[in-house]
């Protein structure tokens, strides 16, 4: 049977390990005891433990393995499997996913991912450098400025922030044409294109009148905020109109930063994130104001994101929170070429300079990968 | 200027406090620093902090005040506002929140909430017994059978479990079609009606076509995944169907439990849930296999719930999470009669007992309220 092989640490375990393990497979896969599920039933459907292991005092790793069949082969479904109704649980955290082959043949995976937004902004090799237009409550006109003065420099990627929110579709209408017509003058001086992504946000009507703007003016993708509009409502939202969608991490944090519980980055940022096929996932990342809490964390995320995973194609990590133009050229350096620089309030500070800056930033990343 | 009171405690602060309460008002807000925003930017939507307090050692209280044009009128955006980025700061908690009228009177609240439900069922008084169906696997007519008992014997509410979840509407509709008719049948014997709320899931034309199988049934409500489809995506899709909702808080449990992080469960899992509409909020609440961490969050919670807010009708507390028939009358006694007490595998077990112990139950919880 192909299973779905989740592995768990409890740090303190507040009963026997292998019973907390036997209690996690059932408590995720049918909830009820073991002798109330009929024999072919659990069989079928109920999670297995596979091993039960004790690492340093107080800690224990669970391999538990469900059958493949109970995600139903919806990502919003295999999230609630893998940590729902234990989230309730003391002190568990799901450090390691394995998703088998039916599963992954059943998931959409980004539509470009790395390689098409590497298309998208012909850029082969380097790192890329990404910019946010904020703050709120500024003109169109002021975030279209910023947006200018970076393509012009160079800059590859423009996020909006995600406090940049309407109330009604003319609004944003308003905005995004702002900065969409600016950047398409942009192109036609620098023969490059500068790939924009509007943040895209609320529910029902509104949601798909913002996304009926984006499509209408051409843009090629956006922002979804996917730990509040749901991961999987944000991949399908993005999919029916054929758009490329930057994962917004918001509210990610309490999964991902804790010791004792959650779900490591590498799992959700990585895994999740790429199996509901965002094209790009930004996470803290080294430096900045925020920054991953593990060094560990970075480097596994980034390979969960770009490794060989069925026939998904890569996800861009985009290293976000803080971070500035002075640090890219260290940051590319340790993290390799494949990812994107997100620089925001240190961009918007230079002023007068952001062209100019900019332009140096991509020469020097530019730099790390000439031969 | 009207603005919504968020409340958080920093346990061991990696800064001194009164930065760090400035960080996270900044942070939230506008997420740029201080020197960079425009004035008139500050002015209007900048936050503030409007004090900061010393608990016992290592923990600080702060109250930062947002201007309420920050959540433009959204649920999901509220949600981000108050905790999105500092979800990766460390140990920063939201213990309290306080929404100025101007948004409580733009939330559409819950539709029918505890007096909608009671008047439904025709309980005007005592606590509310539900059961839910489960394991998955089994057969729609056995699925039938059990709500058949459970409504024979004068139950209240039944939901689907959160693991029930077909890949096509079409087996959907045959499982809910099963479960609806019996309780019409049973319905026509009793002379009361039992409350069916089947589990709907998934995202885009998938979610449509199971909640249009729900209205074409002529049910009222549905049980919806919040912390999975996302708070706001849920309440919509019930809003456009006008149906009653049950707030399920599967993943919710890594932002109420933490001690030191996350949001407290009287916000989350109260103000909140009750703000986006939910008609019942699912929380562990007392005894059985999940209960609350705290005794004073189970009070709390329901007191956000059923509180005066705004014009908002007030939520249904229901508590779950392994609860016994046996134990019912004693949390009744507790917690008084405004909530429903989920009770699954241990109804389950009774087997032929099914009705006889439901009836018994619902008699004990009248025999609380009655002169």
């Amino acid at each position: 049977m192909d299973l779905i092989k989740a592995a768990y640490v409890a740090t303190e375990p507040d009963r026997d390990p292998s019973t907390l393990a036997e209690n996690i497979a059932r408590e995720q896969s049918l909830e009820l005891t073991r002798e109330l599920i009929p024999p072919a039933i659990a069989e079928s459907l109920l999670g297995r433990v596979l091993s039960v292991e004790r690492l340093e005092a107080g800690r224990w790793r669970f391999e538990i393995g469900y059958p493949v069949e109970l995600a139903s082969g919806q990502i919003g479904q295999l999230l609630h499997l893998l940590y729902g109704n234990i989230s309730f649980y003391p002190r568990i955290r799901l450090e390691q996913l394995v998703l088998p082959e039916p599963l992954l043949g059943e998931l959409p995976g980004p539509r470009a991912g790395l390689p098409g937004i590497r298309a998208w902004v012909e850029v082969p090799q380097r790192a890329l450098l990404m910019t946010v237009l904020k703050p709120r409550g500024s003109s169109p006109a002021v975030l279209a400025d910023l947006a200018l003065a970076f393509a012009r420099g160079g800059g590859d990627l423009i996020k909006d922030d995600q406090n940049l929110v309407e109330r009604d579709a003319v609004a944003f209408r308003r905005r995004v044409t702002a900065c969409a017509e600016v950047l398409a003058r942009a192109a036609d001086e620098t023969g490059r294109r500068c790939l924009y992504l509007p943040h895209v946000a609320g529910s029902g009507d509104h949601l798909h009148r913002q996304l009926d703007v984006v499509v209408e003016l051409g843009l090629a993708g956006v922002v979804l905020c996917t730990w509040i509009m749901g991961l999987e409502t944000a991949a399908s939202a993005a999919r029916a109109r054929k758009l490329m969608w930057l994962a917004h991490p918001a509210m990610a944090g309490v999964l991902t930063e804790p010791a004792d519980r959650g779900i490591a980055s590498p799992v959700l940022l990585g895994t999740l994130v790429r199996a509901a096929g965002a094209d790009i996932s930004i996470f803290p990342g080294p430096g900045g104001r925020i920054r991953s809490r593990q060094f560990s964390d970075i480097e596994a995320t980034c390979r969960a994101l770009t490794r060989p995973m069925g026939s998904l194609a890569p996800t861009l990590p985009c290293f976000g929170g803080g971070k500035t133009l002075d640090q890219a050229p260290e940051i590319a350096t340790a993290q390799g070429p494949d990812c994107a620089l997100l620089v925001g309030g240190d961009l918007i500070g230079r002023g007068a300079d952001i062209r100019a800056d900019t332009a140096r930033t991509i020469d020097a990343l530019d730099a790390l990968t000439r031969p």
